[in-house]
């Protein structure tokens, strides 16, 4: 008997678990839209000129189960050794308890930066426990609550020494022991900025010649070194002393501050977050108080919310590139935080005397290691050290480090002669057997005496981690609920939309997340023997080769670790290009007002001029000013730089115009990607005359935000450039990250999404996330303005809905609504960007109509509620909006209001049962900025506050 | 330089993680309790006579990295082959969505058994939608919300059918084509109660003279028979007829209640549960409703609360055996919650087509196997079939059953000549491709045509999973947050301690789970050849000396998968024991007044008379009368079952007297496991005189609650006893459930405990546990009376507080106190067991003492509450106890009570930020079970109830 087949196909990912709206959804919602079918109104919004003509296909797409089978199988090509590398990258231990219940808990990882602070306050806390921890550790008071990787922010302490020192010397002294891949890192940000870098023997530094200088502590060959007199040399002349300090490390040794130092940065991941082939990891920075408005990157702070709670926040805002735009002095805005967070919470779980103990385990075992060698008869450098030794092998050393790699071991060559060994919290007796084994000497790890290698006058005499947090009870059982805690105190994705605008916050989807915990993927280092890593490399080039079938470009690199690094990397590339044809002069960058503070940020730091291109009426770029300036710009035209589509969230069909007219003066046109989210499958910025994009896998490719950060931003490139792309930071030139592919460990969440989609599959999200913005702009039409729109009245995936006549007409502003939206259970959409007082939403593929429409119910509440202000119905300075987010505390005291209630804490969208309640009412932040706190406050306070 | 390194041991899992208290918070709580040191507080609680007097020895304890290694490595030793073997266990697909955010959430898996219904509104919805879809896939209108197993499910059927039917015959007719170890257990099952079990082939049934008949459908060996007039034939007889159906076949073919079966049993395994070597796993039943009354196991109701809205709660909890004793027709006590949430998960993911697509994809490949077998000249049966069939292969059964193993495939042994093979959702074209190699068949599958191999008339043609729930958008980001809706609905252990006497809920650690969930040993089939799973043959021996040696056994059976499980097959091991000494008479067991409710049940399972023991004054067994009764029962004394502590939580320096009255007489002792927790490490009950307990792997071994299961519940027996331990349910006999390990995929839960706890570890768990329970009493002293303490005024694990003088003093009963610890934020203690109107507390070690201080100030507030009440300053109807739980709901509502809004919500105990908010009020009991609907109501309903 033959039969119809049910046509449901229950293993297609792409259809059925990532886009949101079901089909029946999508015809309902083309029936409000206005349209007949899906690709009609592709075809609508879409010009034909910029659409792609060969549909993307990557062959048949994976189930959820064949994705991960195919990882497992790529990823047994990496193998899992010990690495004793070090280098700046260690083997941890990450608690199972963290691993489980941040790294792999959608609450914690869906989260979006804490931009808005009522809807935050559990990873706020956390963030604000990682400065804490940093600000002891380093003894500077000042810390933020993370950087991308250990040689970016070398390489922002370089840039920030030179703001602050009063010396105006050009040179920034690099101490020849920082690790190498800093060192390139620095040499990369300076040379445009015309900062010229000595890297050398901190005994020979001329303090009068600097503005500042480096140290890494220990050394990269394991030093410890006291620079005390250094940071006095360089006070005296008015510079600036930097330490790149192992936080482990100084659980045991005198600390940055106390010799002196004015910036201290390094690496956390050796607190619990795993290797991961170079990342990600949350690295940091802590500066003196007398430089906290100099530095880079988002400081949580302390502050109070309208009913005087204590509230946490991010301080300090005004420093940051959105907002500062071409003056900013960095283009550092994706953070770590999810590593921070990890990081932190490994602190509160080992508290002080536990990371004290890891370090006194791991120095006494490299101890005995260099003991035995030396009872063998080898040279062992250094006298004072921490984890680090070197052994002199003379000519041996390729046959020592494959010994080693027999042994099951990565050691590291230094220099011709010597091997270097790193030891970390996981090397037990047996690994120091196998090193010596590795040397030719058998001998049992048997003397377990406790002595230092270091001069008691390094030993460190301060506390740290004082505060409570640090000593709570670290059962399980309580760590788990304060992690529970903390997350249920956010709104993430895992409980309603956040329509953020040019954020893509879509799903991140169980299945992606899972390879990523696997130590086939995790417990890699960074600088293994590329045999180790072929996995790694399989997946590297089967992504970056669909990549550039997307794009159209020809190369991708890896390197670049946030979407801003991979802008900087992109504008280098293009400066390189110049450079090689002899227009080193080519300074000019033209930047739209529309523009990604980033844009602005990113070319400043390759040193070039921005000229900004106004916006026409319609807001696409007003072609006339652009010409105008370009043709200014003439011989000395760089590049420009602008979004597709536009962060207007509009297809502008003068785009190929503007890639020309920017070819004809010989400027290279820099296609930002963080927009991609409409083009995928559709149209491709190779296609539309761009030389280099930078692609935010963190959007568009479904790496989480985790909270602010990790991201990735790889970069495509036309073959003209592929020359130029960075190096690697061990043995190339131009780096821009640490690790020669960034923070790889995430990519196997954007190569499952791939995989899984398909070509179809990903061209159909990128469908359905216009035909969502299309939904919402038209549901909320007549209540709200959409600020722009294409000529056929479409928009791309995202819309600009314009709320500024509401301030006039009932004192109402775009603040006012983004709280009020927390009372309706929703995170906001993008404020006051790119159009000041205005509201940016993307709701992305992976929304259903059902939370489409929960959102338009809200947002078309909010109106009905202006209206009634409008109406004077209500008060201007007493209603919902006024006293938005309202929180259980509003409903337990009195209730003096003129709305009930009913009215005020469950308005449309607000779920009834399982409605989230921000943890404090609107947060202040002129009070925050002004009474600066950005540690853990004191215990009193804590008391204080309880009463 | 040498140093004295720091004493803090980070890796150390027991004291650090495992542990609630610190070394310092221990110290104080011994200073509250009263004495000077643990050892000392051990002394003064635990009669010396009966301490164990070898320390318990495992070795060097690991660390949660050691243990994880070590389990890869022994993991490492099974072997993942496809098993096509069907027999009632196939591969399937769990969605990543469902394992992450479910079993391996803590949310979930850490929470209790849903008896308060206030705070687990989240999985009664769940186990509400897996009634439903048993229902409508069984086409019976009522199911329960799981029971332990197939086999297990078919036995309860086969009693309850002798319950329900109006024959009085004393057979119970099985289908040959029943699976075997379906067989298996209700052969063991019926022989102690008289029940004649006939196997034979339905054509032959003789309907007179049987009360019922249980079909396999389809049959073990693929055959799809329609029993209807089988159906009818016993029906006219007065007997019941039972269908054992695979739930995934039922979305194709004609449904039981079609053909008039009264009871569907069955497992909901392929519904996305991994095969774990055999569990755990989640049965189901469903029945006609004139027969709900006579189900077992546990239903899920809909009820409201006392605003009048919906509620779900347990239904019909009357018929459970902790309310009828030994009276009880079922010692079925735990469920498999945590699996029946994940298989009715999978069902709202796939939906009723994407379950039907399944069904088809599995059964299209069933016949194209078929096919191209037949083309190669074998016979294959049956003609019609679902997923299985058998091949006859003559005198080549090892011979294929090998080369199919070569090819990575395990087929199943059908009789002498033929071979079984069972497809699954997760076979593709590959699979057969493989299976015809092994049979020498060079074949491609190419030809997809979508044919049935089953008659029309067996087409099932009635709708199923109608309900909405079933046809929700399944976009995993709709999906992830229902579950994380429904999680947030329950208070579970991530949030709050759970101080339920006699369940010992404990830290479930993220460690332990982590293996549950890898391939190695989720994808083994419970049938696999010896050599695949040498793994878990390594854990299960290692774990099992490790019980003999903490218990005083001789040897454990892992098989029995729950504790009440566990009773059972003690006494059937203790039965046999006689029989074998041809003691059949012996069928008197003794069993005290204060025992658990399975204990008479179990008892009565087995045949035997129960006489109940009184109890002292001090709570103690009355040894007088204990000795009365067994000189009573004389010759026909086949046993007592005794707790150890007692319920009463005290330890009875009696115990050996009890033991030894009941040796004289010839019984032999059961010593009820539940509570070794007080134990573990400082008394064995082997030594007591014990010659059979089970051991609740899900109390005092760490497996969590999951919401109502799984559990375990293996014995241990001393030497004489170990001839009659559980036989394999394949190929021995006294089988008690279906898979000759029970759930083995829960044991690397235990055994990472036991390994990372070590011998000392474990003993220092067990003194805490009597520290925190005595510290408990002693901040209590004054408010509350502790009803039962050892002769030094010491309680062990747990202690009863008498709350019954509050219902005449203040009109307060145990109900209204268990209601206001929710506002508080805490689960109440076990409510009126072991004695009417008390409190039974156990904190277990892994609660800390801020946790401990947060609960006792909670119950010190409500007995202030209380006294208000009692001095007639507040009235007794209307207070914050009546009126508990407060709700949102009352917040948001009028407040016309005589206390605040701050008062009814922020009881001490109630976090500020935090607060844990139940998503109803108090439930009305008494209107769910007059009005029971056990599966989702209509959509009507709910548009009623969003009114």
């Amino acid at each position: 008997m033959t039969f119809k087949p049910t046509e449901y196909l229950p293993y297609d990912f792409a259809n059925r678990r990532h886009i949101g709206p079901s089909p029946s959804e999508m015809t309902e919602m083309l029936g409000v839209v206005g349209v007949q079918t899906l690709e009609a109104l592709i075809d609508d919004t879409l010009p034909a000129a910029i659409r792609q003509k060969v549909p993307l296909d990557f062959g048949r797409a994976m189930s959820e189960r064949e994705v991960l089978e195919h990882l497992r199988k790529v990823g047994s090509q990496n193998k899992v050794l010990t690495s004793l590398i070090g280098q700046g990258y260690h083997g941890t231990v990450t608690p199972p308890a963290i691993q489980r219940n941040i790294l792999e808990n959608p609450a914690w990882y869906t989260a979006y930066t804490p931009y808005q602070p009522e809807i935050s306050q559990g990873r706020l806390e956390a963030l604000l426990n990682f400065q804490t921890m940093v600000s002891d550790l380093t003894g500077l008071e000042i810390a933020n609550a993370s950087l991308l990787d250990e040689a970016t922010a070398c390489a922002e302490a370089m840039t920030m020494a030179q703001r602050v020192a009063k010396s105006k010397a050009k040179v920034f002294f690099v101490d020849r022991d920082c690790h190498p891949q800093n060192i390139a890192v620095m040499q990369t940000r300076a040379a445009p900025l015309g900062i010229e870098v000595i890297v050398g023997n901190p005994a020979k530094m001329d303090a009068s010649a600097v503005f500042g200088a480096i140290f890494q502590y220990p050394g990269t060959y394991g030093h410890v070194n006291d620079f005390t007199d250094h940071m006095a040399a360089l006070h005296e002349h008015g510079a600036i002393g930097v330490v790149s300090a192992d936080p482990l490390a100084l659980t045991l040794l005198k600390e940055p501050g106390a010799m002196g130092a004015d910036i201290a940065v390094g690496s956390t991941q050796r607190f619990g977050v795993p290797e991961g082939y170079g990342g990600p990891h949350a690295a940091y920075m802590a500066c003196r108080d007398a430089y906290k408005r100099a530095m880079p990157g988002r400081i949580v702070g302390v502050s109070v919310d309208s009913h005087g709670n204590r509230a946490y926040r991010l301080s300090l805002q005004t420093r940051e590139q959105h907002i500062r735009r071409e003056k900013a002095t960095s283009n550092v805005c994706t953070a770590q935080a999810l590593l921070a967070v990890m990081a932190s919470m490994y602190a509160v779980f080992h508290g002080p005397e536990g990371l004290k103990a890891i370090a006194q385990r791991i120095h006494r075992k490299t101890v005995r290691l260099a003991k035995g060698l030396e009872a063998a008869g080898f040279k062992v450098d250094p006298e004072a050290c921490f984890d680090t030794i070197t052994v002199d092998v003379g000519p041996l050393q390729a046959a020592v480090m494959k010994s080693a790699v027999d042994e099951g071991i990565n050691l590291r060559a230094v220099g011709e002669t010597r091997v270097g060994i790193t030891l970390d919290e996981r090397c037990k007796p047996a690994t120091l057997e196998a090193v010596w084994r590795a040397f030719g000497i058998l001998r049992e790890d048997r003397d377990f005496r406790a002595e230092y290698r270091f001069p008691e006058a390094m030993l460190r005499t301060s506390d740290y981690l004082t505060h409570p947090i640090f000593h709570m009870n670290r059962a399980e059982t309580e760590m788990m609920r304060y992690m529970r805690r903390l997350a249920d105190r956010d709104l993430a994705l895992d409980r309603a939309m956040i329509p953020l605008g040019s954020c893509t916050m879509k799903l991140n989807s169980a299945v992606e997340m899972m390879p990523v915990s696997w130590r086939e993927f995790s417990l890699i280092h960074p600088y293994v023997p590329a045999d180790q890593a072929l996995g790694y490399k399989h997946m590297i080039d089967d992504l970056s080769a669909k990549l550039c079938d997307i794009t159209g470009y020809d190369a991708i690199s890896m390197q670049p670790n946030s979407g801003a690094q991979g802008e900087y990397a992109g504008l280098l590339t293009i400066a390189g290009y110049h450079r090689e044809n002899g227009d080193d002069h080519r300074n000019i960058c033209l930047i739209p007002m529309s523009a990604h503070g980033t844009n602005p940020a990113s070319a400043q730091m390759v040193g070039w001029k921005v000229v900004v291109v106004k916006s026409a009426a319609n807001g696409d770029i007003d072609l006339v000013d652009f010409r105008a300036k370009a043709e200014a710009a003439g011989d000395n035209l760089a590049a420009c730089m602008i979004t597709y589509p536009s962060t207007h969230g509009v297809f502008e069909e003068t785009v190929t115009e503007v890639t020309k007219i920017t070819h004809d003066h010989g400027g290279q046109v820099y296609i930002d990607g963080a927009n991609m989210n409409a083009m995928v499958g559709l149209s491709r910025p190779g296609d539309l005359g761009g030389d280099v994009s930078h692609l935010n896998l963190h959007k568009t490719f479904c790496i989480p935000h985790g909270g602010g950060g990790p991201g990735m931003g790889p970069i495509g490139v036309k073959s003209h450039l592929v020359a130029h792309l960075p190096g690697s930071p061990v043995d190339g030139a131009g780096a821009v990250s640490a690790a020669p592919f960034g923070s790889p460990s995430l990519l196997p969440i954007s190569w499952s999404y791939c995989l899984m989609m398909g070509g179809e599959g990903l061209t159909q999200a990128t469908r359905v996330a216009i035909l969502n913005a299309n939904y919402i702009a038209k549901r909320l039409e007549g209540a709200f303005a959409v600020l722009y729109k294409g000529p056929t009245g479409r928009v791309a995936h995202e819309c600009i809905l314009d709320v500024r006549p509401f301030e006039a007409s009932a004192g109402v502003t775009v603040d006012d609504i983004a709280k009020r939206l927390i009372d309706c259970g929703f995170h906001a959409p993008t404020m006051s960007w790119p159009v000041a007082g205005t509201l940016m939403v993307e709701p992305t593929e992976s929304e259903t109509k059902a939370e489409l429409d929960r959102f338009c119910d809200a947002m078309l509440a909010i109106r009905a509620e202006i209206a009634l202000i409008e109406a004077g119905k209500v008060d201007r300075d007493n209603n919902p909006l006024k006293n938005a987010p309202h929180t259980v505390e509003d409903l337990v005291g009195n209730w003096e209001r003129p709305y009930s209630r009913e009215q005020g804490c469950f308005p449309p969208g607000a779920f009834r049962v399982d409605k989230y309640w921000p943890p404090v009412n609107r947060v202040d932040n002129v009070y925050g900025d002004r009474h600066l706190v950005c540690t853990c406050p004191p215990l009193e306070e804590y008391a204080e506050a309880a009463e």
